[in-house]
């Protein structure tokens, strides 16, 4: 067989490294798509000027397209035969990527359980993206529930890392030279400071965007994610595809610039669930909750720890649950991040 | 309240100037999402090689996109709560932009207008679009009807600018260093010269594009335009997505290669109008007529005044009103505006 | 007349050649898009990195992208008022393509031959594509039947190249520099060397893709392809649009990763069928065929020749003809061609 059919629950072995595939230069390329795929808006990484004026030698990329194209590198080894992508927890951002920049990732597996059916298991890895000097750019736990390819396979000693609730402030890692001293708000978008957001304050923003096909598609490849229900119309029965998670990810971050204009780097991934599929022809919503605030070292640079929910149109914000502890239906996202903002 | 709800129009004050967000670096991605949503062909800004024979230093993108930048900045300001577009005027490009350059906006609000009946009135800003030099590289009019918050709200004094029907051909600013001595008739793809082209000539552009919503929401969003109506089908009880003027003044414009190959750069835009909604599947060709014709100072450099005309098909050429005077149903632009032909 | 109506059968003379409009030059933009319309994984082409470890400057944008463009622009001359686009021979990959490059294009008429009917003949012709040194990139033959603009017309002397069956190995330009002695296996995503490849092996690459109508339209437009049945929904009475043939290549040979992810470089096109229309909504799947293997005097360098079929969801892989010699309805792409691997 010389095509790659992916790993199945019992080809994990626990501390075994994986160097994933087909490293990637990123360019002006595909900075132009993000801004063409999302209403993507975040002045630093726009602009080469504003960058600058942070302290950066030029705009890095959006940090979601770090994610993407190293969360990508991982599905031919991960997550192939993924029944779910069940969570993720310790994700941080270690350094900016930027155009000219290779990435490449490998994850190592952390943990192993299978599943009371004996039909799949539970694989935990920490995946690394790596730049072209061997430098980590990106580090985050994710677990997803993979198939097994035979039932009678033994099953490994159960192992269930234990993962922190939440990236401590302490932990956060700003990047080199970035500094908000002289933050042009204007330019940012919006007057609102690191002090003007209060703990449990909610924000509904406002925007929708309608999906279609082709673009969950064209953002889905461009990170050379090969999961096979984002793209063959043949794989269900209905003849939908499955809108990548991390579509919805970007989505709703971009949405939030609208209240969260300042909110210019995510620096941690805490915690994030695909609450329910997206398909296309959906209208994608966001709102955001400040979870946390949290300052740094930096000079004028606050963090806000945020939980960003995306829903379909049509669903009230600032509700998540139904009563049996539930999402409801019309909840996407549910996600737990850290971002940099101006104080 | 975190989210920008734009402007109305009491928030409007005659002389002021608005400072628009999000500055945004231009790359070969940009150039290369243009020649992907719309045939572009001209060769000055398709070719670094064609450009440099020209005297410029490379390949500038195409003015329109340009364009559509500084006017994707404007929105959030000038037009989020705008309920028609009315008209341009006095537009001029100043200075080619290059990928690496970073553009901003500024609009100064130079006439104001209530309507009759006390619910809306009439906005006219002068917009800038400047490089990382501070130097304009575009500079237009543009008036747009502006809903008010509160109907009771006192109308200002009105105040109707004087604006010019056309830019006047010594007016015209030709990008320094631009030549078409040495101008290769055959690589731009048509033979037809300055001298060619005869006032009141008219061309049929004889190719049509059916538009699809991801290509008009693809390219919207590249100008980072936050028009609701462009993106979320849940804002009209039909479900369809208003298409963005602009992405007709491209398509129109592209389509116009075909005959007027060696119109190279668009130098003014004298006026405009969206005389009807576009909306997904319609299939849109265009016409053009040659309304005006000047010299330049510059070594082989013309400039041809050109009526362009973009309709649906099924809609004859060469007309776009009725005989009361309205356009017609399926005509969609009526863009009158200056371009630089080979002499 | 200012517009371009194509030229008819009777317009080509043996032997003319045919210097095509519009250069373009190439960036990082177009290769991000190029990941975005089609699920290329190719390291070499991916990667700087990647490619510099193989003796290259940087990564070459994908063979098949430089074919496109450099097709592309002979389609006003050669294709416009083509009824079908009959072959392919002879072609050669030359020199790399780079990020910063301009391709033009020129092709010389080596064959003329009317049909018996009268009403229209076989244009051959041999397609250069010139980089801004005036070095050739790629060279193919190509053949179409045109129509007459006028039945009676006299009808040139019927002449039919020569053309070779396949490229022989030792015709195959191998690019300078290119090494695959510290080729990484790991890095490239498949451990099968040239070794590993039998003459007479077959694989089917598994994966599918579902094309949608902007997918197909952005990838024309990229490659400059003025052929208004792929844009122009009125067209056919069935309103679909006929998908570009090189689109039907660009999907086949990036599914075909699944398998050859270490064919790294298109280096020869023997022969190639459009063998039914692709349009919007089929699922497309492809599959492989060893063909020939040759070593190359570069280090580490083998050569495969493949034969890559590309299908419809629902067509067997591994038989593309009835028991009357005809191409089976589901059958989309029949092509032949040589690729680069590590030995």
């Amino acid at each position: 067989m010389k095509t790659n059919a992916g790993r199945f629950f019992e080809d994990y072995r626990l501390g075994e490294t994986i160097a994933h595939a087909v490293p990637r230069t990123v360019s002006g390329g595909e900075r132009a798509l993000y801004h063409a795929l999302y209403p993507a808006r975040h002045a630093l990484s726009s602009s080469d000027e504003f960058a600058r004026a942070c302290g950066l030698p030029a705009a890095p990329v959006d940090e979601l397209m770090a994610f993407h194209l190293v969360f990508g590198k991982t599905v031919p080894d991960i997550s192939l035969n993924a029944v779910a992508n069940l969570g993720y927890a310790e994700g941080r951002w270690l350094k900016p990527v930027f155009p000219g920049d290779t990435l490449r990732a490998e994850s190592t597996v952390i943990g192993l359980k299978e599943n009371s059916n004996g039909a799949s298991g539970v694989v935990w890895v920490r995946t690394r993206g790596l730049n072209q000097q061997g430098e980590a750019v990106l580090s985050y736990v994710r677990w997803v529930m993979v198939r097994k390819r035979d039932t009678a396979a033994p099953a490994p000693a159960p192992t269930v890392p234990e993962l922190a609730g939440s990236v401590a402030a302490s932990d956060l890692v700003i990047p080199e030279g970035l500094s908000f001293t002289d933050y042009d708000l204007t330019l940012a978008g919006e007057p609102h400071r690191w002090g003007d957001y209060a703990v449990g304050e909610k924000i509904d923003h406002v925007d929708g965007v309608t999906v279609e096909e082709s673009e969950h598609m064209l953002a889905t490849r461009l990170w050379q994610n090969t999961a096979k229900v984002h793209f063959d119309a043949t794989n269900r029965p209905d003849g939908r595809r499955l809108i990548y998670g991390g579509h919805v990810i970007s989505l709703a971050r971009t949405l939030s610039f609208n209240g969260l204009a300042n909110a210019q780097m995510i620096v941690a991934l805490n915690a994030g669930a695909h609450a329910n599929p997206c398909f296309a022809g959906d209208t994608v919503r966001a709102w955001s909750e400040v979870l946390d605030k949290a300052e740094t070292a930096d000079p004028g640079v606050g963090a806000l720890r945020l939980r960003l929910v995306a829903m379909k149109h049509g669903t009230e914000p600032f509700v998540t649950r139904s009563e049996d502890g539930k999402y409801l239906p019309g909840v996407l996202l549910d996600l737990d991040y850290w971002a940099l903002v101006p104080r």
